[in-house]
């Protein structure tokens, strides 16, 4: 057997120093977020009572193509960055494909998954800013239990707002914040008038990332010294996810190779963009053909069937109006496992490139996402998490073209996260007793014209 | 704040080509096995029926020193080695301590933990000699879901006994097992004679890595095709193991340190073993005076409290009599979270080493455990395996004593694995409802008086 190479790292001083911010980059800029009450275009101080200042900032920032990484938070990547970018050898031979597929792996961050990318800053920049209270929302508990060792770390207290649905299907997730000292609540809940207005209108509300958001920008807004944060959607969750695509960029160098197409599941945006955007630059900025694909599930399908218009970001139109491509902002996700990725809207840059033809997006059903993970799980003996699966089966239907065509091409894709708290999902699928939901265009076309 | 390096990886080409096998240069000679009937000692061929041949040569080999890493065996080690030493910064500035901690995180292995080291060797040599199905017990399932998967990648049916206490405890390990491909069965069981002698003395049995072992022993010498696999006590599961110490000795150096103290948690010795011997080789040929320490659970304490006989591997007495420290074969340990420690053995050669003086075992109280576990996640990010927070406890024992004197010792201890499928333990300890066991002095006695 010849030694072929499997991983790739970087040395820790090649570590970005850097984010990429490809707002800078983009040939038409996202449109400005409105004021709900008087549509003007938001300022960053706007949101100063919200997020921590730093990350207003950064939020609307369409100038610096680099933003520096504080050193405390580079210092803190060092214990799990440069996460490996392996070559799938086993997934390519499991397939008969001549493409060469490469993942990079997010999953061995302690916490499973690319979410402490952000939560390591922005709990920085909240600490640095005097802030003592952090709260979010989270749906499967990966965004969650990030943030919770996140705070815990840089002396916060941490509140946390899980989608009751995942906080029943996943409760090992709820375990690790409460272990990081986090305080959990499943979400709508009775503790804030947002829950309440939920619950009376609807018992049984299962919850959704948009609820959950809106409760947590209720308890940030009504309690002196906190903040909110937020796992995906936003800009700057994005530009901190670009650690990602920015070390990928390098790694693929050291394998002699460039990504032909390069997919990531799709939620609010932040996974993908932030595999996507470092190699993007190069089709903007070097004449690189690369193609973008964005993987959402076929029970949320925003990027594939929604609207390109403005909308809240959350359940109870707490957020300022976003212009994005969007089912509405109290469309009803199904029970998919892949609870990070029910969300009704997808974050302004990628809107914006999807739009311009920048990006491609796919939706995957939630039986041929399992499949994909299952192959994958015995090929490459890491089981995906349920939303990293949607990547893996995009991955593989642009395999089996490669194997149509004999084309070589270069595939490499996110696994965001690890499914070792989500066996409870795997079990359906093992069991048969997994469905496919699917959306009608009826109801997503009353969902959107019940906007305001 | 000042760049300092936090973790140590091995560039592909320098992880271990060979294992080191510490029976080549033992003072004292492990006493050999022996035949329960004639209590003759045993010879390799004697294990022919129930193990692959190879491991039954390399289980009692004594003279050299290094055995080859089969080539198919590294490329799949590439998938995960070298696993990262860490400088444990978190947990030194938490304690408060002088003492440089290290660990080597085995858990970033795609299985969770440090047995997929011996699984792909074991899983190999079985294929590589015929056989098809592969059959072996499980306590918390680290060692069956690591046997799951290197069966299915070397084309081998695999069956798993899991400690039925385990598998209704951690249903997501089985889980694992089940996603790639294996059969899962708890055990005591109605499916073996061994089983249903167990289950007819004692209806409630909640099972033991003991018991387990008898059920896939008799397995595997009732179907043909079939060999028994081990993932712990015996010489060549820890001879596998030693990639984890031969990788450290090389990751120290280039921290520009050497290790006073080594610890590991101990079940049957694998983990132990397997950081342990590389740094002991020196200890034994060239003079050095490094420390190692076994911390074991106090619920099960055959190191610290229990007797050096010959007594069997199993419950139904099915293997060869090992020399070895026992609570006797009969012995049901205490339900502590810890599964994988709850075993009544150790290995013949951490036996032998114990008695000689050249290694030390401490006690660890399942409270003092999770304390440590707790401690320890929130000041490094890794929520650690209940096995694991074992050796945690032993290493903040030793960083209290260089903070009472101010040694600046350097510690080095084995992170076996992660607790990600071992939530519900921290939910127990957090909510307070864990609870401390102790065995009385009577116990012990009257269970080892029971061997013939």
């Amino acid at each position: 057997m010849s030694e072929k190479k499997k991983r790739y790292f970087l040395p820790e001083e090649e570590i970005p120093r850097q984010w990429y911010n490809i707002q800078a980059d983009m040939p038409n800029k996202p449109l400005p977020p409105l004021n709900p009450a008087t549509r003007e275009p938001l300022k960053a101080e706007d949101l100063y009572p919200i997020f921590a200042e730093e990350l207003c900032r950064q939020e609307l920032n369409q100038t610096d193509r680099w933003i520096d990484i504080p050193e405390e938070v580079r210092e803190m990547y060092k214990y799990y960055r440069s996460t490996p970018l392996v070559r799938a050898y086993g997934l390519e031979k499991a397939l008969g494909t001549p493409a060469h597929i490469y993942f990079k792996n997010e999953s061995v961050s302690p916490m499973g998954s690319h979410k402490l990318n952000s939560a390591l800053a922005q709990a920085y920049y909240c600490r640095k800013e005097g802030v003592t209270n952090v709260t979010t929302e989270t749906g499967a508990g990966q965004w969650g239990a990030s943030l919770a060792y996140a705070a815990k770390l840089f002396g916060l207290e941490a509140a946390v707002y899980q989608v009751k649905l995942s906080y029943e299907q996943k409760p090992y997730r709820r375990s690790m914040m409460q272990t990081f000292g986090a305080q959990v609540t499943p979400s709508p809940s009775m503790s804030t008038r947002a829950g309440k207005d939920i619950l009376t209108a609807n018992p049984n509300h299962q919850g959704s990332l948009g609820t959950a958001i809106s409760e947590a920008i209720e308890l940030a807004r009504t309690t002196p010294g906190c903040k909110y944060t937020l796992g995906s959607v936003l800009s700057h969750v994005t530009l901190h996810q670009t650690v990602i695509g920015l070390e990928a960029e390098k790694q693929m160098a050291m394998a002699g190779e460039y990504p032909d197409v390069v997919v990531a599941c799709f939620g609010g945006g932040s996974n993908f963009g932030g595999i996507a955007f470092p190699f993007l630059r190069h089709n903007i900025l070097d004449g690189k053909t690369t193609r973008f694909v964005a993987a959402e599930p076929a029970s949320c399908p925003k990027l594939t069937r929604g609207k390109f218009c403005y909308d809240f970001g959350d359940e109870a139109g707490y957020t300022p109006l976003l212009p994005m491509f969007s089912l509405g902002h109290n469309f009803m996700p199904p029970n998919v496992h892949a609870g990070g990725l029910r969300y009704h809207g997808a974050g302004v840059i990628v809107s914006q490139l999807l739009k311009d033809g920048l990006m491609e997006a796919v939706d995957i059903k939630q039986i041929e996402s399992f499949d994909a993970g299952v192959l994958f799980a015995r090929a490459e003996g890491i089981i995906p998490a349920p939303e990293s699966c949607h990547a893996i089966a995009a991955t593989i239907r642009e395999a089996e073209k490669c194997k149509a065509t004999g084309e070589e091409k270069v595939i490499l894709f996110n696994l965001s996260g690890h499914g070792l708290i989500d066996m409870a999902s795997y079990d359906k699928y093992l069991s048969g007793d997994l469905v496919n939901y699917s959306i009608s265009d009826e109801q997503i076309d009353k969902n959107l014209s019940a906007l305001k």
